[in-house]
């Protein structure tokens, strides 16, 4: 039930230069089923990533962090489904390393040269020795292989591909998402793995996946949960012919950031599209507060409402449920008399009421389109931010009802 | 789908000596239904009230906080069902001035005499003129009558009443609250109003409610939707013939504030077990936090996720959804290695993984029941905190998606 989310064929996703894919069945939680990937990085490779803030965060994560920071080349990513290897304590981070340990002895690498990522069932034990026994039987894949491999209760594979010229060379970044529930800002149940071919410094890069992750997977939301296990990671292989990025000030950096969230945004609303039971896409622009977190509370307020979700799922006009999202957002002297909202361009309420401009058939006829906008205007400040969501339907019971997760 | 919620009959609901509960049939949404309220007062009740915090607060809410803070003796309580007159700016408040108004001219008081309470539609006019048509039609009714008169989604009517000895003379206390959905901390759309014959200091009255509302009202939650008409009202007759509690250090204030909290419980988790679509009741006690504060959060971190609530519903002992709830709460130095979880009298979480001894089977035999306790120790202070919160099933969906709140 997934919402207007792109059917990508192989054609539009560009590989990139420095990087293989592999991907094996390791029968992790089904048998016979593509769930263990592997990201092959060639020497030189620059890597930056970001994580859950979740204080029960996965082994892996804790693992991920520690050889991230051990100032090593990173050479491969390793990534399991069908299990998340969270809430395992000691167990847990012993069992991730051992992943490591066979990735590394098989294509001859270091131990802290392999980032471990999982995605799937909580507290149960890993099946370390499945993955390790299925290491060996790797095959050639794909991106868009690779984006089917790390799924969970995807609907869809999620891979998006861009090209840009900068300073006369052709940049290519290509990348992969899952995750269709749990997601919350900083990082909910979702992965993301985004590789460009240009070079980038390691302290410019890790700028960049910040800057890069606020506009993309940390501005969407389907449920309010923030995983375990989340985590955002950006490769680049250097192997373009454009000189090393090394400054945040460049034009180059300007560029590729760019492009880079363009990527980035398209994996991250992939997400919201495919939400689980999704049937309508919810882009919720505020502005004018006086503060960043002050716009994030008011949006997230609304995109968090129980209320607001089943109302968009009716696609009833149900304005009463947004102004009352508003005024609970926690923004404490909220002057509701200067606060309008609009439904896409539909003013609906000002004044502290309803519009007088507003008819329930304007209401109506955007609450029935799949893309609906929600525009905030607090009109006490200059701050103004966008998150996306989809709506509360019977299947989002359904699926959580019924799904192990 | 109410869980365990009681029947009550009239006679188990206790009237109160210097109280008159009359209703009438307004017609504000439907035709021929008692919608319409009021709770008339003797000379010389006091009376104290606590009220959503919501910013887009109803027009009721404002002009009832201003008559109570006039300094003159409140002589009615006028209660109106669908309509909650809330997001209708300065007109919304001059029709809840002309319902004052016509009460008022109605029993020969002042108009700020009156306190005006609504509950119903967000962002929709006030039909005054039928109130106000309605009210030479009162009809004298019981607390129960007046239960059902104020009812929107609830499915059935909350009473609840008790008797207490303080130095010899009994004290009679009887409440009624409405709400099933929209249900949070700090005042959801809830009303609930209790009243005793013991007389009380207006200062002191003052003190209790919040006492009382904290251990009640403001420790349920639905769906973590705060209202814009949430209230809560505390009467005392004083015609009892204890003598008037004017100290909050007296064991005649402890006698009465255990006693108005047991009846002010029972209202409030009659709205939980009355929940939107609700099949369990659960109750969320988080233990050995450093403040109030932090172990308030997980406990709604818990009660808020839909992906635990689901869980519930689907009576899945999904424990790594709960964990994962307690991870993500923004307690930001938790050591997870120290946090317990049980599930009733269950250990299922310890040392940072699943505790050795828990078995399935036990998960899913506390699961299988109507009420659970989920019980967190975070071991590292001496602050606890109880939440009540239901599950979230197929028809809360159903319910919100098809009901014009």
């Amino acid at each position: 039930m997934a919402v207007n989310l792109a059917t990508k064929n192989t054609a539009d996703i560009y590989p990139i230069e420095g990087i293989q894919l592999v991907t094996a069945k390791a029968g992790i939680k089904k048998a016979n089923h593509t769930d263990l990937t592997a990201v092959l990085l060639d020497q030189g490779c620059t890597v930056a990533g970001v994580f859950t803030q979740n204080r029960f965060c996965a082994a892996p994560v804790i693992i991920s962090k520690k050889h991230l920071n051990s100032g090593t080349d990173i050479r491969a990513l390793v990534i399991n489904t069908g299990n998340a290897n969270a809430g395992t304590g000691e167990a847990g981070r012993l069992a991730a390393l051992s992943v490591c340990d066979a990735l590394a002895s098989q294509y001859d690498h270091q131990s802290n040269q392999i980032l471990p990522f999982s995605t799937g069932v909580i507290l149960e034990p890993l099946p370390v020795d499945k993955i390790i026994k299925a290491i060996p039987s790797f095959q050639a894949a794909s991106w868009l292989d690779a984006a089917a491999a790390i799924m969970t209760t995807d609907t869809q594979p999620k891979a998006a591909s861009t090209k840009v010229m900068i300073s006369g060379e052709e940049i290519s970044i290509t990348g992969i998402s899952k995750g269709s529930g749990m997601i919350c800002p900083n990082m909910a149940t979702m992965l993301g793995f985004v590789a460009t071919d240009a070079a980038i410094t390691k302290s410019v890069l890790e700028t960049l996946i910040k800057e890069v992750a606020d506009e993309s997977f940390n501005a969407i939301t389907v449920d309010g949960d923030t995983s375990t296990n989340d985590s955002f990671i950006l490769i680049a292989t250097g192997k373009s012919d454009l000189p090393i990025i090394d400054s945040v000030d460049s034009e180059a950096y300007a560029l590729i950031k760019k492009a880079l969230s363009h990527v980035a945004l398209e994996l991250a609303q992939a997400i919201i599209r495919d939400g689980e039971g999704a049937t309508k896409f919810i882009t919720i622009n505020v502005s004018g507060g006086r503060s960043k977190q002050e716009v994030k509370q008011v949006a997230y307020a609304i995109a968090h409402s129980p209320l607001v979700k089943t109302a968009f799922f009716a696609s009833d006009p149900n304005l009463g449920r947004l102004v009352c999202a508003i005024g609970y957002a926690g923004v404490q002297d909220l002057d509701v008399d200067k606060v309008k909202l609009y439904l896409d361009d539909v003013l609906v309420v000002e004044n502290g009421g309803r519009a007088i401009s507003y008819q329930e058939a304007d209401g109506v006829r955007v609450m029935a389109k799949s893309e609906i906008s929600v525009n905030v205007q607090l009109n006490r400040g200059s701050y103004e931010t966008t998150v996306y969501t989809c709506d509360f339907s019977y299947d989002y019971v359904k699926i959580n009802a019924d799904y192990r997760s």
